[in-house]
């Protein structure tokens, strides 16, 4: 290892080390903090921000980076990919002058307060003002980013590529775009069918009435075998799910369940512990280095997806877990497996995302990713999202919402000034597929083994094949080493295909 | 507001949110990371440590510290006082250098890891390396702080007292050894009058078998009628109870409930809330400006002191609260406010500092104060600490310890570096009883308001007097205004005096 090398090391865990203070206070905002800490986690939270952005601008780390880049030809191929990320989170870091990495912070902070607050109140005009300062602060991120970006020859990229960028490294709309096009395609057509159907699915196995004291433990045991290493994670309730990994050895989830339904709790608590598997498996070695840490979002969320939905919504899945889920309820006493099975993939146009059937969920996304691009494109003014939502609920799912808490301000994501991450969810699904597929022809008795109780082979196979690479190649590289194909709608539609026509005989 | 003052008050706030972002982590590592966290944690917090460190050396804010303190005679009072605790911390900080300051919290969070796994497995020359490499870092820190403050004329102060002024500002061994041998001259013959009377007291109003979730129950009571406010506040459990403002609107509080005795969960949940009362009742105008935050730790510990002693342990508290606490543990119904009150009370010399009486208490200090004394000094070895303490014990309480963990390895003060601190409690003890004396001529009727429930008056004495000013003026400017009086033994040797005097007939 030479000199300059470890230096960039050295610098880049401190980084690290502060981008995970950040990730506890948000984790702790979310699960633990007390109403009245929210002014003060603002601040705290922006000074987080403003140190990483310190230390990732600057001018010793620069230098370094830019020295090692310039001599990567001699690099040995691992020390190559270091480099490469690190550069690559110092010249994004750079772009954005401090007080406008500050001002993302905050706004970050309060967008969340009076998203929080104009839902509650389904008073979409509270929220306006706030996020129409995030879509500015986002649009001078991203005028940034194309700028520095900029070829030589043709013309610059589309401003929503620099936001996409942040969670896709690499992804443009040139190979999303068709992407999400051909999924769509699939989805329309499939979807009619299924109406068309009439087919009524008895969704009594899941909704109905259910003590939330015995579906947290129920959660649980799915967790523990799915093999989550309670020394090395934690599980608490929060508003919305969401998984947090500040080392493999510290992951947090969050659940939230509800009485009246199992899927939410049930189902989230796997999709989360998909993401903490993820996170445990990362290489501890590598945990504060430019390559320690998730690929992408979309690789990230393949790992949820792949758990709450080709394992947790699957037949195998129920019939090992089914009994044991009797006990905690005895209303279930004679309820099939069959019967759980198809409830759990039933399809049903529904106005919330989180709430979706693995059909109709892309097309939430779609929606979402046509209007933040126009957005950000300056093709769109906030002031008439919701008209926008409302039409696109309309043409893509059939419904128009009730008010807007059951629309446009249902998601977190804008408020915190998350745009270009929808499509990563998409991407999710249809990674997840492509690596089950590989899964099951790699072990073709997997839902043989899946039935009896046993998830480990499958956790051991995404740890072989995906977790403990951590970041150390582009998602592109892994799934085609995984795979042996680019992503593709494919294998999603075909499972999905599959399935539906299972249950409503299409 | 002159243009350099706001912009070191800005500097100042990032300084606090990067201090209360430590708080955070400090917190969460003691009440909610998993165990496989720790590693990365100490990182985190060493990383913190380094981000303060740097904010407060910067160029900047040393050259408008130093700028405003020359022109402090122009400046409102208010305002001086705000740069002179500026230029306090800044001159503080840059006496260490930041390599010092990054060894000394990875040292912190080992030291705390090293001391945990010695303490439990009783086993001393686990912990010695690393304590001795605290002690050595400790005597940097202290030599530094000694040089920087060298008096053109006369001998250098000790070295103990540079670390004791970043805890109780201002103090020095001039003003501390006196108290505390005035203290230990008040206690030794008391205590033993007290074994003299060979008198037992009934401990079986608070000793037995209790169950722990109506001993939370009722604490969550007690502390709720203290008048904390939960959406301001969280209480948790940890292993040793603790409370950590991060501002005013966000109090975190511990405690630790046992089944064989009431008095560790109850009267610590007191204790903590009596810190936490301050924490809530600081301007939260000034939370981010160097006035906002706590005087002194022992102004700190006066509070929780006050509401522990000298309202938790006294008759009026009991009248109110037994018929209460019987309705919770059926085993009480006979035991009468006399008898509870008097088990409160009880004198007996003990191993354990957080378990001793009011009396014996101090005694613990003034062992751990001539210790740390001595090791800061180096005039006593990290290695032969376990003979020095048992032979500290014996001749203050007439006790030797049956192991270290029971002895030298009980506390955590020392494997966090917080040399200099133990005092403080003993200093607490003194200013509780002095403001204490002071509410009851302002208030006669405080103990009938408080024998029917109302501790909202007391509360309210508090915040008026104490919590409301910061760290507007220095504890020795603050107990004059408030009682007339310097700090004196006067006030509590009354206070016990009377206490001990009524349950032992002496």
């Amino acid at each position: 290892m030479t000199r300059p090398y470890a230096q960039l090391l050295e610098r880049f865990a401190e980084i690290r080390d502060l981008s995970a203070a950040q990730s506890l206070a948000g984790w702790d905002q979310e699960v633990m903090m007390p109403p009245g800490g929210a002014d003060a986690r603002a601040h705290v939270l922006a000074a987080l921000a403003g140190a990483v952005h310190e230390h990732s601008t600057d001018r010793t780390l620069v230098a370094l980076t830019e020295k090692l880049w310039r001599g990567r030809a001699r690099l040995p191929r691992g020390q190559r990919r270091q480099v490469e990320l690190a550069r690559r989170a110092v010249r994004k870091a750079r772009r954005i002058p401090s007080d406008l990495a500050r001002d993302l912070a905050l706004a970050e902070s309060r967008g969340l307060e009076t998203w929080r607050d104009a839902r509650k109140r389904r008073d979409w005009k509270r929220f306006v003002p706030a996020l129409e300062h995030m879509v500015q602060l986002k649009r001078r991120v991203a005028k940034l980013g194309v700028a520095a970006e900029r070829p030589a020859h043709g013309s610059p990229a589309p401003l929503y590529d620099a936001l996409l960028d942040d969670f896709e490294p690499g992804l443009t709309s040139l190979t999303l775009d068709p992407l999400l096009a051909e999924l769509r395609a699939f989805t329309v057509p499939l979807l009619k069918k299924v109406v068309s159907t009439r087919v009524h699915v008895d969704m009594s196995p899941l909704v109905g009435r259910f003590a939330i004291e015995p579906q947290r433990a129920f959660a649980r045991d799915v967790v523990d075998a799915m093999g989550m290493d309670p020394q090395r994670s934690r599980m608490d309730l929060s508003t919305h799910p969401f998984c947090s990994g500040f080392s493999p050895g510290d992951v947090r989830m969050t659940g939230r369940f509800a009485e009246h339904d199992l899927r939410g709790g049930l189902f989230g608590v796997i999709h989360e512990a998909g993401h903490g598997l993820y996170e445990q498996g990362l290489d501890p070695r590598h945990a504060r280095q430019p390559v320690g840490g998730a690929i992408s979002m979309a690789i990230h969320e393949s790992q949820s997806r792949l758990w709450e939905n080709l394992v947790g919504r699957s037949r195998p899945f129920w019939t090992c877990w089914l009994p044991r889920l009797k006990r905690h309820h005895k209303q279930l006493r004679r309820v099939s497996v069959d019967a759980i099975w198809r409830a759990a993939n039933a399809v049903q146009p529904s106005f919330i995302r989180v709430e979706a059937d693995e059909l109709t969920y892309n097309l939430h996304i779609i929606l979402r990713h046509e209007i933040e691009r126009d957005l950000i494109e300056g093709r769109q003014s906030v002031k008439d999202l919701p008209a926008r939502w409302n039409d696109g609920m309309k043409s893509l799912l059939g419904l128009v919402p009730r008010d807007d808490a059951q629309g446009v301000l249902q998601d977190i994501h804008w408020a915190m000034g998350l745009f270009g991450y929808f499509p990563t969810y998409s991407l999710g699904n249809l990674y997840a597929a492509q690596f089950m597929a590989a899964a099951l022809r790699d072990m073709p008795k997997l839902p043989a083994r899946i039935a009896k109780g046993d998830m480990a082979r499958l956790r051991e196979w995404l740890r072989e094949h995906i977790h403990r690479h951590d970041n150390q190649v582009p998602a592109d590289v892994l799934v085609k080493r995984v795979t042996g194909r680019p992503l593709e709608v494919r294998a999603f539609a075909e499972h999905l295909r599959a399935k539906v026509g299972a249950v409503y005989g299409i």
